[in-house]
């Protein structure tokens, strides 16, 4: 893409009343707008790593034999009458609003209540099981306090998927290939390495749940690391009984952040909505239910937390918007312009050109900002030696290459 | 994709309260799954339908230099105010919700407020224009009746896509070129021959609007068509004065269901937020707008709509869910098994195979309801002349073929 076609541009400076070094670089690179606390636009090149970290997502869902499919944001509170997640009371971050009618709705935060309930009509019996379904979906929280960026937002999307079972073991089964799913997702996305399995509060659902957990300043979370490195505690769970349980004589402390997480469901809400099925000796039983969640803008956030550095963005190859950023040193020579116009053609689909009428300065600082994993830089003095260089954003290493090398 | 595995299973009656003939077929099939009236979930057949015809238009949007981003559901009162179109006495289909502090917000039902502010801080000379931006973004609108499926409903994925020009002439070449985009995707969909151009009222944006108009006995409009069949008038602006001023002598009446609109905004709405640009004589001037939409669900319900038949849906292969169906007649001989398979797998992504232990009367009546272009039947019959028989859902003709020629 040309960077003078592109409508966004960047800006020196945040909103004053953004807290969060994720969404500061974002907005100033232009890749979100704040529409209030908690609420972002997904601009361009915002959306594009969106789209890569989604369909990264995608992939594995599918490679574990995920169904895609989209429910409505709009929920009737019959469903969660049944698991009393209705009540304010019992749920603080509905957002609620009204039919025509004056009948009540709400918008959908998660989507336990009504997928056992739409899956009704298709499970009768065990040779339907095991399965699972997943959705790219945008969910709605009203947080009270929305001081994160994107990793807390009121409104956001989020993959969740949801797997059916017939018993625990055939649960545990499914459970593992997703646990392995998600470290391959982290993995790809860059954070692989900051990234923990931690053992969590089930809340609402069960005695323990599974998080990952990535390091940063910016986390909300408190881990407890063992040394080996295998695996965390969050805070909220440890304590001695805990220390014992897992062996952990020899634990580091870090902030860290929820980037997934994955819950052993049981039968708690299938009971509830009546998701039934016939067992092979013809005995009626609940289906065993697993979630499984990762907010995708959160997921963003994080990898801009962790991963940039004091002149900006730095994206890993696999989210980056454009692999590569070609940056044009405007000169009156006019083999400079058909280089950069002959590698941007070779290059196809995977840069941004910087073809825009401004001094070096600015687009290097723009660049930066931006973060392309590789910049090639075109100038008269590449020119003259048949090169054009090329410079790695994370690294800073930079030499003369020739164009071709880059196809 | 094996038929086993999917979790949807087909039916033989819709709901009861379900009184349109797009969402009784598209629920019996198992494509979607009605949580209300009006709100409907994507089921993995309906959502592979769904994002084929996102593609089909994101292909069309890019190609007319159109910008892809995301805005947020979850508005502020503040930018509706301005053109008076937060109070419900002026706009009677939103729904509202509020922040725990008590603060008002909306569920968008359109854009053109929140992105005409959003551009502000991008646009501020004629340099930046002309450009557009599209989105696909789940609407909500309070609609007092849902009786049309998945036509009219409560909450739907739309595409909207706004322009930004510096004058009525810019905007009018940028205006064509949308017009002829919108032209070609309902040829892609298969739905071109009975879709038109249509003149209706602009609204409270002007004095008059384009839509295209499907005919369909479902339609909630009526047009009446020049015999000449290049454009239609709509019913609510069809007076003496436009049969003169378009010269229609001779016209037909027709029910139609409008699947695309287009309005010039002219300056309204730039003017009320402050979406100004620098001419080059220097004077500061207000961007002159277009938004140009189609639901998603609606043009998947009015594809449903007018190319089913008695037996059930009739997919264009441009937005089938697969191109082809294996019906594999269950036989004792190894060699139907061996086909069936060895055929999936030649053909891929691209194919649904019935690989279920059913009665040959239910696996062809479940393919006629699921409505993929081609039926390709392995029997005993098929096996014995070395062929598989190739059958047209739309046409119903059959003829023995050589599996490679599937390729």
């Amino acid at each position: 893409m040309r960077q003078s076609q592109l409508f966004t541009k960047t800006r020196r400076e945040a909103p004053a009343d953004e807290a969060s070094k994720n969404a500061q670089l974002l907005i100033r690179a232009g890749y979100i707008n704040k529409e209030m606390a908690g609420v972002y636009d997904y601009l361009p090149l915002g959306l594009r790593v969106l789209k890569k970290i989604e369909n990264i997502i995608r992939e594995e869902m599918n490679a574990i034999g995920g169904q895609e499919i989209l429910m409505s944001s709009l929920q009737r509170p019959e469903l969660w009458d049944k698991t009393q997640r209705w009540e304010n009371s019992n749920v603080d971050s509905w957002f609620k609003t009204k039919l025509k009618d004056g009948a009540d709705l709400g918008l959908a935060f998660t989507h336990e209540e009504p997928i056992s309930n739409m899956l009704g009509q298709f499970v009768s019996s065990y040779k339907n099981l095991p399965f699972s379904v997943y959705q790219f979906q945008n969910k709605f929280r009203n947080e009270a306090r929305a001081k994160s960026g994107i990793m807390r937002a009121r409104e956001f999307v989020m993959k969740d998927m949801y797997s059916f079972c017939a018993n625990y073991d055939e649960h545990r089964m499914f459970y593992e290939k997703a646990e392995e799913a998600y470290k391959r997702i982290f993995d790809k996305v860059g954070i692989g390495d900051l990234t923990y399995l931690t053992y969590a509060s089930g809340g609402s659902f069960s005695e323990v749940s599974h998080e990952f957990q990535t390091i940063t300043p910016a986390g909300e979370d408190t881990i407890f690391i063992r040394e080996e490195k295998d695996y965390a505690v969050n805070k909220e769970i440890f304590d001695d009984e805990w220390k014992k349980k897992l062996n952990m004589d020899k634990f580091r402390e870090e902030k860290a952040i929820e980037v997934g997480n994955i819950f052993n469901l049981g039968t708690k809400f299938s009971e509830a909505l009546g998701l039934m099925y016939k067992e092979l000796d013809g005995s009626n039983k609940p289906v065993w239910m697993g979630s499984y969640g990762i907010g995708l803008g959160r997921l963003m956030g994080t990898i801009v937390e962790v991963l940039s550095d004091e002149k900006g963005i730095v994206w890993p190859e696999s989210v980056a918007p454009f692999k590569y950023h070609i940056v044009e040193i405007m000169s009156e020579k006019p083999e400079v312009r058909e280089t950069a116009e002959r590698v941007y053609k070779m290059l196809g689909e995977n840069v941004l050109y910087d073809d825009r009428d401004l001094r070096a300065g600015e687009k290097f600082a723009d660049a930066d900002l931006l973060g392309m994993p590789y910049q090639i830089i075109v100038s008269e003095k590449t020119v003259a030696e048949n090169k054009v260089e090329l410079k790695n954003r994370g690294s800073g290493e930079t030499g003369l290459v020739d164009e071709n090398s880059l196809k």
